[in-house]
């Protein structure tokens, strides 16, 4: 049985590498990837009408339960990126994407990951155990199930 | 009339520097130095009673209004630095602090620099244009005034 | 005598409040505010030739000798900002420039600032007391002095 | 067969809570945790003589290619937080650390990790697939294989 659907629903943003951002070995700090996963996640939230802002306005927060990046070349500074990032729909109580930069100076396949989330209510901090309506109504509105 | 008087109030925080700290020209992010600015404050408010922790239990928050920093010399990889902070007073509703860190390293003075923060009541975020009543039992505390 | 001139040679830049960049007061933490800084700074210098990497190519760093902020209203997650950067000319060998930051959301004057930097040879690292040629150059293909 | 056996070797570093790590749900925005698995290899490098400069000294790089981590419980403003990793030996010309952070404050599971280095010629910056004779030297020393 396959839980986890890729759902062709993918938004992108492009990155330029700031000087603040590299390190001494004059590449991307891997820590930084985080934020264009970050970036990738908002321009999502904005296209499909699913921000943290939409989900805080229903009651909840989604923290990332898990990360995960596959570093495979390096971006310099100056260095343009596209970030891909694709939404995986699943049964389970969880927002799961996947991201893929590109690195548009080189043509070169910067880095893969994954995050996962989770929602937990505003009101108790409480982890949801089933979908929230919202983001059921979401999926629906999305053609989904 | 002389308006901001050195308390002689200090305190110290030895900060190691960090890989991620350090940008391509192998010397710590000029960015990086309001982070130590801040560690400094920290120590400041656990050795004297007066951390944001405390400053938020009697409904204020703290925030900057101005950060001045001068560069002298570079802090690099693996550098220790002493961050000293010592407060100024003053009859405004104003807390005041200025820095020292040197690079323990090297012996070189590394920056100076100047934080002035206000007072924002918690409840309706008005900028508190007295010094609040918490404040003053502090600085009473403290011997000022 | 006026040493510092306001040259008109400006350079903006749109920013969308990241996440990651507010704090527990859901306001940009003040720190992230040197990033915008340079930002503008790196638009400026592809507006006007003159990025970091034309300064490394013609064998110079140009590391910052101070950064001054002043914070007049909050920015908040999601907000749009517009940093505006002025390159204001100097006889000594210095880059000045002074910064505003706009909040487009809500129509306020978030920050003014102003960084200024000196030249660093990049063979020995030693501190440029003149203006180097290829910047005075520079000042000559922009009309001062 | 097993291609990867946990050592025993290990370090621990404490870190406190940063006011400007956390986010406007004031818990640690969750990419800070690269920052403390980073800080926890540096306590590793220093403990047991395998610093990036000890590296860098014997010519190589040793950049991540991949990073893991799992968020269990929050981290909060002023939360003291135990950082401790952990050395995987593998014959695969790779460096392996796992990692878990602990809450002192709550005394939670707050975090695991792991992250996956490799060995770049500083040269060349050819990718090693041998494991470099200084690393062979220093995994004597320590007495695995």
């Amino acid at each position: 049985m396959k839980s986890i659907i890729e759902t062709g629903f993918k938004a992108t943003v492009r990155v330029k590498v700031r000087f603040s951002e590299v390190d001494s070995m004059a590449v991307v700090w891997h820590g930084n990837y985080i934020h264009f996963f970050e970036d990738a996640r908002e321009a999502f939230g904005e296209k499909y009408g699913i921000t943290y802002m939409d989900v805080f306005a229903n009651g909840f927060y989604t923290p990332l339960v898990s990360v995960h990046c596959d570093y495979k070349s390096p971006l310099r500074y100056g260095d343009e990126a596209l970030v891909e990032i694709v939404y995986f729909d699943t049964l389970a109580a969880k927002i799961i994407f996947k991201y893929n930069i590109s690195n548009l100076t080189t043509g070169n396949l910067a880095a893969t990951g994954e995050t996962v989330q989770v929602f937990l209510s505003v009101n108790d901090n409480a982890l949801s155990l089933g979908i929230p309506p919202f983001f059921e109504k979401w999926k629906q509105k999305m053609g989904l199930k």
